[in-house]
This record gives C-alpha cells, structure tokens and sequence, in this order.
C-alpha cells in the first residue's frame, strides 16, 4: 500500500466528495469526513491498517465546477500541507450545461475545465508524494445520451492533464459502466449524478485498489 | 370547451397529480391542489372561464401504484361523485422495477397493471360525463433506454384500456418527447420521473387543448 | 416574439415579482424565481420556445417601495446587464399610505414616486432592448374604493413615465378589472394585494402578449 | 353591570372569537381566552369589577360556519352550563360564497343559517340569564360591495332570530361603519374579515356598553 | 387630549413596554408594538380618535435597568424627534438585588438610578412637547415586603426626578396597589413583576386618563 | 438510613416531583427522574451507598391537584409495588384559589384535600415499609400572606393526615422559611411555587436528612 | 457464495442492527437499511454481484434485549417469510446489568437469554435455507472487565445455541478484539457498544466473509 | 469554610465544567452556571450559607484542551477580577491522543500540558486569595487501560504544578476510583469522560470538603 505511517491524505471535490463533511475542514470522528466515498475509504483503511497513522481530511464543497475548486485550492488543500490529494472535479461543469442551459456557461467550456485542472495539478505535484484525479462520472449507459458524451470529454481532459502532470488517474466512469450493465441507474443514484450508498462504495472500492490496499478479507 | 358550469372533475393518480395538495381532499385556495399541474389547470381555467364555477379536486397520492390506487378508488373518486374523473397512474408501477429491482414487484407487473386500471375505469365510465385516461411517462429521449420501453409499453395499456371502455386518452409522452428534442432531461426534471415548473405546464396545456378550452391570449 | 437567443431578462419589483426568489439573484432550477408570475412566464417560454436559451432573473424584493426600489437599482438591474427588464413597483407606496396611515408617509407621495420611476427608467432605457413599466394594481372592483382610486392614480404615473421615456407599459389593472366582473376579490387575493394562483397566471399571460409570444395550443 | 358574581360566561363563534384559545375549553390564565376580543373583554371586567368573580369561557373555533358551530353547540356550550351566552357567527357562511364560490356552498345559504340560528338560540334561552347575538360583520366601508350586502343580509338574520327568542343583538358593524368614516380596511384587517388588535378593542368595549359596564375611566 | 394631529409618541422602558415589539423600533401594524400596554394605548387611542394620525413607536427593551436605558437613550428616543415620552424604568435595578443578590449590583443603587433618570429627563425635556415618567412597580400587597418597599423608594425618586425636570409622572403602582386590595398578585402576574393582560389594560387606561382621552363608551 | 438494599421508592406529587421525569415512568439514567429534588436524592443516595442498589421511581405529574393524585394513584403508585412512597401534593389545590379565583374551585378546598390524602395513606399504608407526606409550601416569608396562610394551613392538615396514618410527615416549609430570613424568595424561585436548583437541593437534603443518611462528607 | 437469486435475508437486532433503518420494515434505497453495516452489507452485495436480485430487509430495533426481540419475533421475522435470517442480539441483556444495575434486571439474566435465543431459533431454522448468530460484542479490550466478561459469557450461550440447533454463529467480538490490539475503544465508539462508521465495515466485512463472498477487489 | 462575603469565585475549563453554562460568563439564575457541579456547588453553597453573598461565574468551555483554555485565559479568568479561581482542564488532551490517534496530536503532549498549565498558575496565584487545581480524571476502574494510565500521568503533572506555585490540588480521580470499585463506569458515564447527575454530585461535594464547608444536615 502507498501511504505511510503519519500521512496526510486530502480528498477534495464538488458534492459527491463534500457528502455533508465538517466546516472548515472535514476530518476526525462521528460526521467529520462526511456520509460519501470518503468515509468508506477512512474506515476501510481503518480496518485493515490499524497500525498505521492516516490523517484523511476531506475539503470537498457541494455545487462546486473546476473554477470554483481552482478559488479554493489555496486554503482547501496547498495551506493543509497534504502528503497525498485526490481531486474529483469537473461533474458541475458538465451538469450546468445541461440542467440550467439558459444561463451563462461560458466558464464551464472545455478548455476552462483543462485550465482550471492544469493550474490545480501543476501548483501540487511538486509538493506532494502524489496526487490522483478521480474522473468525473455519470451514471448513464447509454453512450450517445448528450450528458454522458459531454462528460466523457470532460473524463479525457482530465485523463490528458493527469499524464501531463505525472498525476495518477483513476477511471470512475469504467466501474460504473459496469455495474450500469446489470442494473438501471435509478437503482444507485436519483439523478445519475450523486451515487447513493451503493455508488460510494464502488468509488471507495475502486480507490483502494488504485492504492493496492491488502484483500478485505 | 366540454365542461358545464358547476361540473366537478377529480384529478388523481401518483405523486405527479399530488403535488402536495390538501387532506383528506384537494381543493380549495390556497394549497388545497398542490402545487403540481393540477394548480395550473385550475389556475387557467379560472382564468379563461371566471363566469363559469368548476369544482376542481385532486386525489392524488404519492408513490401510488396502480394497485394503490384502485385499493382508494371508492374514496378518492367514487364517493366524491365527480362529473369528470382525470387519472394518471402507472409510473411508479414501472419505475419500483428499476430502482428497487431487488424487492418483491410481482404486484407492478403489466397484467396487473392492466386488469387495476380496467377495474378503475369500467366502474367509473357509468357514472361520469366523462374520463380521461393520462400516459405514464418518462422524460427521457432515448427510445432504446430500458425504463423508457417499458413506460411505453404500460402508456400503451393505458391508451388500449381507455379505448376499450370509451375514456379519452391522453398522450403526454408525446409532449416531452417533442420537448426533449431540444433539451435535456435535467432541465425540466431531477429524477425523469417528476416534472419540475415547466413540466406541469406543459401537462396543464396538453390536458387543456383535449378539453377543448380557448385560447389562453 | 420579441426575445432573442441569448437574451437576459431581468424582472424586478416587490413581493408579487419576489414570490421566495433565490438570493442574491433569482434565477435557474427550483425555487430560483420564486413561484409567482415571473416562474409563470419562465415556464411558459421554455415550454413554447425549447429551442431559445432565455436567461431569465428575479431581483423582486417584499415589501419594496419605489425608493427602496431606487436604492437597489444598480445591483439589482444595472450590475446584470440585462437585454430587457420588467418593473412591477407602486404598490406599497400606496398600501403605506392606506394601512400605517398614522407613520410617516412621506416618501411615498406621488411625485416622490413619479421621481423614483423616471430616476430608474431613464438610466436603464439607453442601455437595454426594451423596458417595460408593468402597472402597480389593486385587486378591487370598486373604483371609487379609496385605495383603488389612489392606485390608479400611480398607475398612471407609471403609464405617463413609460412613455415620456419610451418604455413599453403593460395594464395588468386591466386584466384584473376585467375578472372582478365575475369573481369577487377574496377569490383571487386575501388582501386585495397579492395575487394568488390565478392572479399570477393572469399576469404571466399578459406579459406574454404584450411580447407577442406564440399561442400556448 | 348585569352580570352577578361567580356568573359563569361563554363566548363561542369562529376564529375572530377562537383567537389562538386553549382546547378543549378557552379559560384561565395566560392564552386560556386567546388573543382577541374574548381576552379584552375579562381583563376589562377584572379591572374593572376586581371584586367580583366571573368565569369567562372562549369556545370559539377557526374556520366555523353556522352549520359547524351547531354541530359543536351541546359540547361546546350546553355542557358548560353558562348563565350568559355570546354568539358571533355567520362570518365564514358569507366568506365560502366569495372565496370559494366554485365549491359546494348549498350549507351556507340564508334559510340553513336561519335555521342554524334558531336551533341554537331556542335551545340555549331557556337555560340562561341571557343570550346575545353578536352581528357577523365585514370590515368594508362600502355598502355596494357585494360580500358586505350579502353580509349585512345575514346580520338581518341575525337581529331577526334574536327578536324572535328574546336574545339581545350586539350590531358590531356599524361600529365598524364608523370607523371606517376615518380608516380604510387595511388599517385594521389584512382581509376585512379578521379584526386586528384595534378590532378586538372595538368589539370588546362595544360589548361592554351592552352590558352596562361602568366607565373605564 | 393632549395628543395633537401627526404627534410623534415614543414609549421606552424595560420588558413591561417591550413586550416582543419589532426591531429596531416597535410600530406600526401586527406585533410591530409587542402585545404589552404600549400596543393597548394605540388600539384604545386608534377607536377613540380614528380622525386623528398618531405615530406611536416602542422601543422597551427587555431586560433594561436605568443605565442600560441611559446608554441607548441617543438612538431609542432622541434619535426618533419624538414630540412626547414615555419612560418606564426601575423595576430590573430593584429586581437584581433580589434575585441575585450575589452578583455585583453597585450600578443598580438608588443614586445611579436618578442620576441616570436626571440625565435621561434632562436632555429630553427641551426637545419634546411633554414626558412622562411612569413608576417603576411591584404587584406586591404587602407593604413591608422587602422588595416592594425597595420599589416605592425607587418610585419616589423617579417621581422627584419628575418634578424637578417638569415632566409629569404617573403612579402606575397605586393602580396595582387599588387592584390588590381584591386579588392576590398570582392573578395578574407570575413573578409580581410582568403584568399579564389584565395588568396591561390597567396601566393603559391609567395612561389615557393622565393624558385626557375621552372616555372609552 | 432506612432503605435496605434492592428496594423500590416511588416519588410522586406535581410539578415540584415531575420536574420533566420520563413517561410513564420515570426512572433510570439520563432525564429519567426528571431534573428537581429527586434526581438530587437519587445521586445523592447513589453517592452515598455505591454498593446498595435502590430503585427510584418518579411518577410525579405538573398541575396536578390532590384530586387529579388521587385519581392516577392506581397506576402511579399502587401498580408500581413501592417499599416506600414519597408523596408532595397540595400547592395546586391553594395556587388554583389564587391565580384562578374565577374559576370554579370547589374541588380544591380543605375538606376535598383531606378525603383525597387519606384515600390516598390509607390504601397505601398496609402495603409499603414506609411513606413520607411531604408538605405543600410556598416560598413566601410574610406569614400574613394570603396564599402562604392557606398553605400552611394545608400543610396542617398534610401533617395530621399523616399522623393519623402513621406516615411521617416532611416540614419543607420549615425549610424554606429558614432560608427566606436571608434570601428573598425571588432568589429561588420565580413564581415562589416552583423551586430552582437552590431549593431542588434543600428539598433533597431534607429528605436525607429524614431517612437517616450517612453525612455527605 | 451461499446466497441465491431473488433469496430474501432479514436482518434483525438491537440498535447496532436498526441504526435509523424505516419503518415498519427496513427495504429498499435511501435511509430504508438505515446507516449500519446492513447498508454496508448490501452495498457491498450490490456491488458484488450486480446481476444478482437480493432482497435484504432490516427489522433491527433500538434499545431491544432479546425479551423484546422474542415478542417482535412473529412480525419483524417469520411474517417476512425470509430464506436467511441474522439476528444480533443480547448487548442489551448485559448492558442494562451494568449501566442500570438498580433496576429491575431479572429478565436479562443469563437463562432467560439462552431461552429467549432458543425460542428464536428453533421457529426459525425448519422455514429457512439458513440462519445467523451475531455474537453480542463489547469494544473494550480488558478481558477482566466486569461488563466485557459478562459479554463473553453471553457470547458463549450465543455460540452453544447456535450449535444446538445447526445455526451458524459469527463470532464479531473477535474481530473487535484483534482491532482493539491496535486502537482504543474511543477511537471506534463512544461508549464501547455502538460501533462507529468504521465498526460497522468491520461487522459487515465480516459477514461477507462468512457467507463465502468474492473478494472486494 | 474558606471563602469571604462576596467573593467572586471563578470556575473554568471543558465541558465538564461548561455543561451548557450562559455565554459570554456564567453565572446567575436559571441555567446561567449550567447544570454541572458548578451548578450544585452553587446550589449547595447557596443553601448552606445563605447570610453570605458569594459571587459564582462559570467560564468553562466545552472541547477544550489545555492549550485552547490558555488561549482565552485573559478573557475568562483575568479579566473577570477572581478572589478564587478552581480550573479543570487536561482530559481533552488525553481523550484526542485515543479517539483521533491519527490527527496530530502534538499540542497535547505532556510536555504542552504541563507549560500551558504553568502559564496560567504563574500568573493568576499572585492575583487571587486562592487557586485550586482539579485533577482531569477518568471513570475507568482498570489501572492499566491505556488511556486510564495517560490521564494518571496527566494528573501527575497538575499536583506538580499546583505544588510548585502553591495551588491546592483537588484529587477527583481518588473520589471516582472508590465509587468505581461497586458501580461499573456506564453506570455514571456514557463515554467515561462526562460525569452524570451522579458524577457531578461526586465532583461538587468534594470541592465543598476542600474548601471546609460545613455539613450539609
């Protein structure tokens, strides 16, 4: 497993990191890194290495795009002197496009999101022992739907920044396509977007394989 | 336009029709229709006709099925003894097979889902000036996607019910999918399942043009 | 239709636009307009022109006067950049004056009003496609009713701006004129003042004609 | 004053009597009586008359019609054996016909609130010291007005059964008449129907000149 | 009366006048004058003189002793150009040496409170048309209670305060003295210190009669 | 001390006992005895005599009078099989003469507190190893106080009760009044009925004190 | 892994089991299973095997001993007609000795536990393919603690009716204690019953493991 | 007993203290000193001396660790002008380095105890007439728990350190140790940390023996 005794792990991001995480930093007992991914990955980690010190915050921020996360990035990861960041953004500069149309996006575009990546990445990667980028996700199977071909682009960009950078990325969007080959969204998520219980596991899953964690059992 | 002064018409069906409308009866000021299509028929009507006075009720009863709602059939429609009876009823008999794939849903199969509408309806068709049989439907543009077929195939049931006992069908999935040309489900619809705003608009329109009302302006 | 693609449209006023508008600015999913006339009109052009993107905004607030209106101005109109915008104001200057009879009135007499309009007005008509002055109304059939009489008076105050500075002003006393010939007040409004379900749907379609929008069927 | 010691006094109607009373019986300390004109009539006999002691009763109930206050006429006031009895009823028998004309009104019409009436009165006048009637009233300063014409035919009813049964009519309206000379509606009532604190002053003290009070001051 | 047309009359004090009115200042309609003897003065004055404009604003707050009224005097009373006061205080620098005797009182003696009062009365005086000093009290029978001799003590010097200033006192405990002679204090109050609402109606009509109000019927 | 090791004690009374116990019974950790003199005895005891385990119940109930004791003493005390029984009742029978003297109060005097008391003892006598009459009290030092006559009075009739039963009889008043030479009886209490946590403690102490506890330090 | 297609497992217990699940029964998405390892149980399922359809329910109930799970028995388990059942109960029987030793504890003891558990089991073990003992567990690594040893003794009558009967007992109390070697009680639970977020990945891992699951990753 | 009339007595430290006392300073009536021992000994003091004025404030802080009280020393002791000042601090020190072992822990070594502690003696011995150290303390009855051992440790250094500057140390761990040895922790703790109505009872009568308080009976 990569992380070593005393480790500060960050996990930051829009909603599906944030899941309800404490102010100003999620960290520590009961609700502090929230009801998502993250707890799961915590308390798993937990469980199989109750020897080592992981010291896992999560910065994530509901509603946040890639801009949003870039303003932040300061005081929500490079001030928390992290050993390790795992940054999932881009899933609201998709969304926006599609469920508020009418409204002005143009800070949503394509090349904003690789800007907006570009400059989180590049500040990190010599500060840290590594940083992952989680690909942003719809649960949706069906390839042609606008939404999901629209996210995959966005999935790409980040794939690309992620090599430019010596980042790792970790492919989301593939262990959904999968589950989504058995059972329909509605099962895992009200609005293929936010995963429920089911969905946060599956990250979580996926995640500590990317980090070669030992068998759960 | 088909209705008489002081005609009563009951509205009922799911959550759709629901909306939050009063118990044990919708009607009235205030939030007695919810604030779902039925508000805005109710609303248009007063608006296009105020000489005439049309009892508006609504019945509708979140995450009904249709064997949920011929179980409050006597109550919720019958005992009211409406002049005109609207039903929209058979998305959550489809969507519990999707979403809660896993639970016992032997009772949302289409046979029975036939056999509950043809026993709402030919009960009622006798005692009525009047009935309208309104599609499920599903904003969802991809005609291949698993939950859409199926809410077709039951829409069909429904147009085949209501033609076989002589109420009037209704065909709503035509109207989303005529507006899903152009935009996204998540524009009008967090879930494809509730309309939002623009949603019961345009279900209010639709069942306003079928009853032949005047133009609007 | 007098909109274009791409066009924002900023709608402001007192209680009837606010309606429970988003802060600081009303505008996209869910209760972002608020759910009185200007969700009507929002919803009625989404469902007649799919294929337009229209930024709509609500800066009403509850409770304005035209002078709280004028202090407002510049974040509530100006800072947006708004193609067109719609101002519903008067009303409490006049309501003040009728239901706090014993507090100081003073800012809210007619020429303080006529001065507040044409400060707001003549600001905005260079900038924008069109502005439209939308009649302060009372929801009273009496017209020699005191207070309907002073509310027409503002109303023509709101009128005579319009013109001198080539606003367009849209009548909606007149609209509800027309139906208080067949419904008593207490069935629209339980104060005369607020339009409830069919006072807003009843102001939304005359907003629609006076752009010339489509038929709604 | 007519009252004698240790009399025991209920005062019934609908919400303008009702005003937030303490269930099932509106007596004693703190809220016990409600906010409204009940509450100003006992602290005005207790300070007036702090030797005597007089049991105050509120029974009344929001929303009450005629029909519904005879239905509650043996538990809500027979059962209480009072020697004086104050009825203020009929407000909601004309209300329903205006903001509810569309809904069933049949039990609100002149004959059912005569009779309403008389069952009420002509099983109380036997068993009491006395009885008044409390005209329904309409906080609207025009006589034309089509809700005040139907309101004043009511309170004709009123004074009617009154005189018939030897009950004493308390003519509230044209308390209110005058002072609407001076105010408009607004000043006193959201929705001329419900008297705000200045109406419950006016009610009160009219009540007390009918029943020979002594000077306040 | 003493009142004239447009006269501005501010009420200050302690929770007695407070009694939950808005802020910043109490007035106009609803609970805009708290529900205490403030809002009794201005229903009574509203029904006696409906012709006449009297703006009458609250600004007790609860909790106040003599310096904390001091300390808000600039911006609760002079701020406001009232053309008449009235000032009620005393009762909380009585009150904490009773019931927390333990705690430091100093700025509750008997020579802060006039000082404090002398420097309220004496900067008021030449800016108003007239101001009252109403008596601190205790709805105690028993004159050689500790706490209510404690009270006449402070009284007294209010009314000193006065007479020397010219402004007119008012003996509200007398009132409450004339009331106790039949009733015990649990009556109109639970802690001897809050009047209730028959203790509200007592001092409301001790001050229309200081200030020549017609009488009420 | 007289509790031997596994006994039940059943404390019950108004709302001096209750003191927001848990329903129905009030026992066991957390707020299950209520926040007044019992909880006091309980940790008091528990305190005291770590190794003896005693069973403290609280069925006290607020407002209760002698009458409403008598008619829950069945279920309150008899069902529960106590060893001992503490029971403070009476304050409610003298406060409602007081604070509602205008209401009907027959049930509340003398004679009815003495049947209700002895019905009480005596069905409880035979069945217990002990009760304890606590006397009702009032936190009045004027000896000529009305209430605090009638009290007393019933705090006599409390004591013969209990020695004509030979329950043993508990002189709180006694307790209070040594404390009110010192303290004025808004230290304690607000209402001079309810005790605050200073008199919760001197009740509890003086039932130590009756039961022959060992001293607390 | 021993679980079929469409098999139906119920879950039941105390609070570690109930964990917020809904009511009447535990099923389906969002809060149904509540927040304890059911939910991780069934995400991991879920996520496991995808083409699968297990119907898992949650008929957990806080606070239960086994005398209460006994006498919820026929609705919360044999009415569901389940083909597995995990029962986890006994945590209460002991902890009730301890935290409320002054109370009445006879139905906790050790027989009564052994009875209720058998009584449990040998209704249920003839209708299902199999059925599941949790052992009660305590997270306190000091065997010689009084509660931790009572613990394991009722692990113990646990573990021998599972044997008496050809249930199969999971044994969570070691997985506890190997966790124990390394973190502090505090670190998993505030009061060493209710396991935190990550006891319950330990008790469903668990679970998962003993039912023969595929590996995770 | 050691204190004079009215002398101002300031306990502080964490949420045993704090115990949901009145901000920004406790103290006075109702829940101003909280409802843990501060309450009591008040309570106690109170009642066995009620000739003397004593001025009790709680500044206790819930959460606080040593270097957190030290931080707001000058606002919550100095400042206040103490005669006497009693600090508890020091568990929250020890209770992080268990329940969050994987956040940093640094600012709770023993070392950061002992100089925080040192920082806030030296300068408040030579302010007061006394100040008194009480142990931080464990409800934990097994000498070799780990965290039992730690907070042992950490009481080590508080008796160093009011030794070395001439505070009185207060031994609460001895007190909860001898009540440990017949009632398990749960019974008085739900967390071992926080005591109950029991364990605040312990903690206050120790503080009245310290102090030479007379008997209580």
């Amino acid at each position: 497993m990569i992380f070593e005794n005393k480790d500060k792990i960050v996990f930051t991001g829009d909603s599906v990191t944030d899941a309800g995480r404490k102010r100003p930093v999620g960290e520590g007992l009961w609700e502090g890194l929230g009801t998502g991914y993250v707890r799961n990955v915590d308390s798993m980690l937990a469980m199989l290495y109750p020897e080592m010190m992981l010291h896992i915050a999560n910065t994530g921020t509901g509603g946040a795009a890639s801009c949003d996360m870039l303003a932040r990035w300061q005081t929500d990861v490079m001030d928390l002197k992290p050993d390790w960041v795992f940054l999932m953004i881009g899933a609201n500069d998709v969304w926006r496009q599609f469920d508020e149309p009418n409204l002005d996006n143009d800070r949503y575009m394509p090349e904003r999101y690789r800007e907006n990546l570009e400059a989180m990445v590049s500040q990190t990667i010599p500060t840290v022992k590594g940083m992952f980028l989680i690909s942003p996700f719809y649960m949706e199977s069906n390839d042609n739907d606008a939404m999901k071909k629209r996210m995959v682009e966005y999935a790409s960009i980040c794939r690309e920044v992620a090599e430019k950078y010596g980042a790792k990325y970790i492919d989301v969007q593939g262990e959904f396509d999968k589950h989504l080959q058995y059972r329909y969204p509605a099962y895992i998520s009200w609005d293929r977007v936010h995963p429920g219980w089911v969905g946060a596991m599956i990250v979580a899953t996926k995640i500590l394989k990317e980090i070669d964690a030992k068998p759960i059992y």
